[in-house]
């Protein structure tokens, strides 16, 4: 199956990030996902707005393409296991490439952990450790596990592979919208621990894009990174992006990010929602809330402009109307209740708190 | 917008179906919509499944295929305008059609047409006219306007453009499941009119592929048809896929399909709603029970085999094991209630009948 031998590990106390060597490693080992449009989106927006499809990626989400990296290059070293923590989709993804590669895994997710998740962690032959509910709790007992079996971590987003691997499908979108004739101007990605909004941040360099990430409200750990100009942890506020809920950005990321990202937008329930439900009726797909995030931010952004960017290197009122968007749909896997839930207008009220 | 003239209109006394030149001429006026695979649904089926999502298509459906060739053809001739009656998919397609060639369009559907797919067809610009429930009163109002205005009738089946265009959907699978060196044996298509499974018999024709038909138990026309041996009504009975409910299939896909037609597979609302969870939970993508129906029909012969088959060309226990089949998922217009309502498992009684 694998017809590509990956590269070298990197130097492990110079980690070389390195988003073109991911995207030619992974080409044939992911789907080269579509870009989707709809009419009804573009009107929103008031621009033309790619979303990239990685809801339909092997494994639900485009985590996929960071495990698949990182675990590729450990298996090319000699590595015969790996160990994880995530909310989810970064576990589903680093078992499904152990599996590929014949190695052991290990995935620690939070007691909470959305059951589809869970389930295809374990569909892919990973043992499976639920732990609290923090990341915290969950690093110690990966760090714990990792010293038991010798397998070493292979961080959500702090990581150099993963964020090159994550960054592989904002390069994808980028060069098929110049194929196409229509070149991006904007990025927008959602963040959770910052790894893929870095990886697009290196993807759009050299050309004349603007990034930003969508952070959930209270669950933005970033924009109060780049106000205080160093990693800031929050105490993640509830919300339907569970994929989103990391109480700290990575260093890594934030190196990357802190002079390269446009802004960050806030996103509540409802935009996100809201987006959703336009994925899902318009686009005919569907998206994780997590994944639907981006949209609820272009759609924020092009109701409010710059007043709605909290943090980054925009001046206010910075940047001319912009012609093309691409949006990653970074993730599609959700539970079905949710779907139900989210599908109609109105959030039906609910017995127990959600 | 449009590179490539449409071939001249064909001599009205002889029809002729030809999809490879619909296939040319569609070449950029519509999406060449993924082909879309879920590891799970591989294995339900127990075969490689290729779903074309035609659900992704411009206006959501396969039906833009025909609506625009047919229309486009009459453009050419210098009309400048066209009358359609549809349950839906077919309306909306000759609707924005028309808009593309600034035409005049009146589109006929059902009192208890699907409100999505009227506000679809009136936002394309059409005048739209709400009649009756059956196609006997749609076609009769029909024939009055074009009458009245002289602008032809674009029938949703019965019309060789039609057939052809909707045939592109399936040749481009065959074309695209080829290059990627899987070659379709079997190819299954939702029947209504019976335009598109016509369409996919002449696409697959010089080549060993098996095509099966998929009806609503209760909307079967073209099973009693192929029994019969002409094209044989019946009264449709209730099914949550309102785009499979024409009373006969059309004559001309009946002279295509009785010698071609490998077989019908009937199925009902509880399997098309799994095949509807199963498109939107493991394929991420939102397919209207009509559009599902291609699925449901898989996941039966997978499971019972011939014995399945409810009439056409196959005998008994024939046919080898497939190893690829080739979907057409063809649509994906569907209320956001019923979303609601099908994405669990269980369908929640209801205070009305459905």
């Amino acid at each position: 199956m694998f017809h590509t031998d990956p590269p070298e590990p990197a130097d492990p106390g110079r980690p070389s990030v390195d988003v073109t060597a991911a995207a030619r490693w992974l080409d044939g080992q992911v789907l080269r996902t579509p870009l989707l449009r709809s009419p009804v989106i573009d009107r929103l927006v008031g621009a033309r707005v790619l979303l990239k499809a990685e809801n339909l990626q092997t494994g639900g989400s485009y985590k996929m393409r960071g495990g698949l990296y990182a675990v590729g290059r450990l298996a090319a070293a000699g590595h015969t296991g790996v160990v994880a923590q995530s909310t989810g989709n970064h576990a589903v993804a680093v078992a499904l490439a152990a599996r590929r590669h014949d190695m052991a895994a290990t995935v620690v997710l939070p007691v909470d952990a959305t059951p589809s998740k869970v389930a295809r962690a374990r569909g892919a032959g990973a043992r499976v450790v639920l732990v609290g509910s923090t990341v915290e709790e969950r690093l110690a007992v990966a760090r714990r596990i990792s010293d038991e079996t010798g397998h070493p971590i292979v961080d959500a987003y702090d990581h150099p592979d993963v964020i090159s691997g994550q960054g592989s499908a904002s390069l994808e979108m980028i060069e098929d919208a110049e194929r196409a004739g229509t070149p991006l101007d904007t990025l927008i990605v959602p963040v959770g621990g910052g790894g893929g909004v870095a990886g697009a941040c290196l993807a759009a360099s050299d050309r004349p894009i603007d990034v930003y990430g969508v952070e959930p409200v209270g669950c933005d750990s970033l924009a109060h990174s780049l106000v205080a100009g160093r990693p800031t942890p929050v105490r993640p506020a509830p919300t339907i992006a569970d994929g989103l809920r990391p109480s700290c950005v990575g260093e890594l990321p934030f190196d990357i990010l802190r002079t390269r990202l446009r802004g960050v937008v806030r996103v509540d329930d409802e935009e996100i929602a809201a987006a959703f439900r336009l994925l899902l009726m318009e686009l005919k797909v569907l998206a994780e809330p997590s994944g639907a995030a981006g949209l609820a931010g272009a759609l924020c952004l092009a109701a409010d402009g710059a007043t709605r960017v909290v943090a980054g290197t925009a001046a206010p009122g910075s940047g001319s109307r912009p012609r093309t968007v691409g949006v990653v749909l970074t993730g599609g896997n959700v539970e079905a209740d949710l779907v139900a839930r989210l599908a109609t207008p109105v959030l039906p009220r609910q017995g127990v708190a959600a």
